[in-house]
Parts: C-alpha cells; structure tokens; sequence
C-alpha cells in the first residue's frame, strides 16, 4: 500500500496518474497546503521542504518502509519499481529522463511562476507586469519547445512514459499560467492522446478535492501558500 | 570522451565538478548564452531546451554517441556510468534522488529568480519589490530546509553523491540571490567541507571563462538571456 499525499495541484496529479496507470494499491491523505498542513512535524518527516506530493511505500524495496518526496522521484521510484513507464535500454531510458528533469526544473516552476502572476496574484489586487510578462514568455518559450519536439514523435520519449505523466497535468491547467494549448497543435493533440487514457482521467471520491479545485484563497491562505513577504518559515 | 557545452553558471559548474571528481576524460565546449549560441541549430540538436549544461558522450551506453540535457539527468547519467556518486542500495539511492530532484525543481530555479530580481534585473535599472521580496523569502525557506537536514549530517543524503553537487554551486553563489550562507551555519559548514575536495575547486583554462565571470551584460544580452517581453524565441 502507497500512502500519497494528496491536495489539488499539478504536481500531484503527476503521481495520481502513474498510480492509476500502474494499478498500484494507494490511499490518499488528504494534505492541506492551504492550511499548513506541510508544515506539520510528522509531514515534514515525510517530506523535509514541505511541499506536496509525497509519499509512502510501505512495501518499498526488501519490504522496507520508505519516504519519497519531490514528484519527479516519486515517479522514477514508481517506474523502476514496476519495470513500466521507463524503457530498459539506456538510450531510450536517458532521453526519458532528460524530458523528465526538463518537467520538473522548467515548465513545473515557470508554469508555477507565470500562474502567480497570471492568476493568484492577481486575485489579490497585485498587478506585476514585468513578473507577468517574463514568466509568460518564458511558459510561451516552453511550449514552444514541447511542441518542435512532438511535431513527429506521439510522446516526448519514444513510447508513453513518465516524462508524459510529469508533463500532461501543467498543460491541463494552461489557461491558469495563460497559455492556450490550441496555439501549440502539436501539443493540443499530445494531451489529447493522453486525456484519452482512463488512468490520465482518475478523480478521487474526496469531497474537498472539488471545493479545493474552485476555492478563491483568503489572504491568509495566499500568504501561507505563497509567502509574498518570506517571513513564514 | 565527453564534450561539456559550458558557459559561466552553476548548472553548468554541477557537471564539471562530477567530471572532475569521477576522473572522467572531457573537453569544453564554449557556448555564450549571452551571444545566443544556444539557440543555433546544432545546438538546439543537442539540447532542443535550449540551456546550458549539456553533454555528448562519444562513448557512451554500447560505445554509441549520447546527447543529454539538463544537469540533473547528466549527473544521474554520469553517476550511473561509473557507479559513483549514488550508492547502489535501493533506499540510500532514493534518498539521494529526493534531494537531486529537490535541488532541480527547487533551490535552481528559486535562486534563479531571486538572482534575477536581487542582481540582475536592478543593473538593467529594474526594481521590482514584489517579486525580489517573493524569492528572496522562498530561497530564504529553501535554505533553512538545507539547513535544518545538515544539522546532524556531513551530506545531503547519506555519502558525498551527486546531490551536494548539485546543489554546491548554488550555494557557492548564494551572495547574488540576496543569501549570506554564514546565516546558515550547517550549510556553510557542508559548503566548506565540499569547497575542500579538489573536484570542487576546478576551473577551466578558457580564457573567456573570468571575462564572463565579471561580465555585466548589455541590454541586449539581457534581452537574449532573461526575455523579459517574451519576444524572443
């Protein structure tokens, strides 16, 4: 059984998917980032910086219990523990890894980003046009990139892959980091294809994830997830 | 024999501190991102994110020529060809991978953008409080993760592995995103104790190598490295 810790978000939704995918036996916790659950002593134990996804194995390698934090490594543990997702060969398997690292170094924090400036921030009254347009074009540059890279290829890596699972949910949520999918057509079919699978479509029955999914932050919550003044440790 | 596409950066010293500490046979590649040699075609072959790092292994799985992007898939790469750097038990190796992927996804692009808005962006007469107060505050969180994790530990995660190397030299220039490491006196102490292996002190012979190191970049140059418009693909 995999413990995974659970809020609405991008990042999470990556490991939601490659469980499903894997047909793994999981159980959500619910995890409240916008009530500084992270920030828990027993989760900061699962995960030291505080962020969510993680989880816990607790039929890890030699039946050991084991803690993984940082979505990117969760999906490569989850990959390597089924043998699915990730190619054996080394080549295959390398240009799987640079799209995944390209996932999580690039467009996760610059998606995240141009999502302050485009949406949450705004919310609260605070218009940054230099901050918006940086992030926004930088997002814009990504996608970019995405689509060269699928104009002749179905996935990112040869064959469906952990670096689609790491990629598909930041372009589900496009229009919260102000980009239009249908302006890049190579990945409009790319998420396409894998909207298209049942695993990309897994909800969890919890209500809150609805409320979660629609809720408007209170100031209190935005300075709690976002830290704008950096004084919340 | 490896070829390192290299520019002054600290994704960029991650690699060549590995080579260095794994003894492996490499040569320089000099690639001015200032200039905007990362957007030419063949680099772009090898790259398609156009950034530095990258690396072409002439020699690698089979004897066949590889190409890898991202610092942090090359460091795993590196790490893997010569079974250094990451230990080979299963949970040791994910613990390492955590922090690895922590330092891509995190303390990388987060000091990036505090560089961004503590150095950079005020030289070209930019002052933006909203966001240098943001990263600053979320670096500033960052390192007290680091730092809280070093308390009682000589590394990241276990051994010396490719985890400190990835996140050394960021830390080394933490001045320019609004950090003093001395405030930190865990992680200075894991930065002293890196800064004292050989591999940590390596430098390139290139002479172009202390002209970008000091180099305040145009307002061109600024444009090609940082698109603060979004204009430029």
């Amino acid at each position: 059984m995999i413990d995974l810790y659970y809020y609405t978000s991008p990042n999470v939704r990556k490991v939601l998917i490659a469980l499903e995918e894997l047909g793994l036996d999981y159980q959500i916790v619910w995890t409240d980032i916008s009530e500084g659950d992270q920030f828990e002593s027993e989760y900061v134990e699962i995960n030291p910086n505080s962020k969510v996804p993680a989880i816990v194995d607790h039929d890890g390698p030699g039946g050991r219990r084991l803690a993984i934090f940082e979505s990117g490594a969760i999906l490569l543990y989850l990959a390597e523990k089924t043998g699915r997702l990730l190619p054996g060969d080394p080549i295959a398997r390398q240009e799987v890894l640079c799209w995944l690292f390209w996932q999580v170094a690039n467009q996760g924090p610059m998606a995240g980003q141009a999502a302050h400036f485009v949406s949450h921030a705004p919310k609260q009254g605070i218009d940054n046009p230099y901050a918006r347009n940086r992030y926004a074009g930088e997002v814009a540059r990504l996608y970019r990139v995405m689509d060269d890279r699928l104009r002749d290829r179905e996935y990112l890596a040869g064959e469906y892959s952990i670096a689609d699972i790491a990629t598909f949910p930041w372009t589900r949520v496009a229009a919260g980091h102000g980009v239009d999918v249908a302006d890049y057509p190579n990945v409009k079919a790319w998420a396409d294809r894998i909207s298209a699978r049942p695993a990309a479509k897994a909800r969890i029955s919890d209500p809150r994830e609805e409320k979660a999914r629609h809720h408007v932050y209170t100031p209190e919550q935005f300075r709690t997830l976002f830290r704008p003044e950096g004084s919340q440790s």
